[in-house]
């Protein structure tokens, strides 16, 4: 398996917990998006004085697997990778760790379009958003 | 497609909605676990005046698709079927559609697993819940 | 005290709950914020079409008292009502209730100012919101 | 003004954003809450091991003062202090600073009240909690 080079921690709150005292099914969705826009301003593609909006990115498609129950007081950790850039969209994969044993509580991944706010539609991934991606990630072209 | 027996009606409340003024992704999720609960609620199987704990299911996976945004005002409903019953686990498929307009927004899926919280261990689906489900839903055995 | 003219259900979900089975603290800032902008929009004031930037109003504080704990499967109604109007804020009342036993669960106010995003500054409240708030309270002026 | 001898970190999540942008009005409660349970395992009251149900304290009362939006990427502390244990109940205060600036972003304050989730009732405040708080707070009794 390819392996994620970008990690970005993760505070469990209390309020992200439901009646069965574990992180709730939603919340890792969050979890994941809190550490996708991480990565957004870690490769420099996302500039705090800027609208959300300027991301330009819609969902499609969002999936999870659930291995081991996420809870409070835990050390975590979501990992965030960029597999796939196709011309209007890319696959993205998620991680979600105990960082003190290292083990996997919880994976994922998501499909992100591109998208025009102004217009209403699908556009080309930005060029750079490409070349940051590919060169952060080492895709092959 | 097989049809869905079991709707319910979402408001989509303000707190929904993220900087992009839609439906943030997570909250798919909990439109479907609002359904969810409400189809358990409907069959019989979930009495208030239990813990959540006694519902004993635990979420292994779980699927969206993203069709069209969600928004304020819309008048949403979530629709809840289970598909396949297994041992120990089962398959539900949920759609979240436009009332005024039956357009599907949004489709997803989940794979939930009986659960003994008091041993900490997967168990087979209890009888009650095999049936009820068996008979609502007119699953071939 | 005076009575409220509004009221709108809420349905209690189940990612609303904490691990003590009940509403989350945080929630009920939720709970009166959905009323409000259905109060909002049951007095005309705002059009779905319009980006809730043009609402302009923003929150100085919040007051909840919290009476009896809200549980899953109750019939909850908030009731909204606006008690005072100065030159640029408004004063608010919300109350929430079993509306099966017409108990009241939870109480609270809020304090909202007008607000010109564009500017970024206070502003008078729009005579538009004024006249139709004062009509529909009956509000001496 | 009492000072806070306890501070936490919060990270603004985007999620925590509403359409406005900004920090949500209810998330501040969940801010506070987060910070009131770090306090808690901080005085070594809260054993993780341990049940919520265990900390025994439901909440009577919150109030919030917003005093300047919380935005994404500021780096966001809260404060919490105990200035007043009864013998059922205690006030606690928040304060919300962006670290970097030193800025007031809001206050608050809420009471709690200890609790016996199995008698359901309102009970004297246990002397392990008096008495680390007394120490840590500096309190005069």
């Amino acid at each position: 398996m390819p392996e994620f080079k970008f990690f970005h921690p993760i505070e469990v709150r209390y309020g992200d917990l439901d009646p069965q005292g574990h992180l709730n099914n939603a919340k890792y969705l969050t979890y994941f998006e809190t550490g996708r826009i991480k990565y957004i301003v870690h490769l420099g593609l996302f500039d705090h004085g800027q609208s959300f909006l300027s991301i330009g990115m819609i969902m499609a498609d969002a999936h999870v697997t659930f291995k081991s129950a996420v809870e409070y007081g835990m050390n975590v950790q979501v990992g965030v990778r960029v597999s796939r850039l196709g011309n209007k969209s890319m696959d993205s994969h998620y991680t979600i760790v105990d960082a003190d044993t290292g083990e996997e509580l919880a994976s994922g991944s998501s499909v992100l379009v591109a998208y025009d706010y102004r217009s209403g539609r699908t556009i080309p991934i930005p060029e750079a958003w490409r070349g940051k991606i590919i060169q952060f990630e080492g895709l092959q072209v």
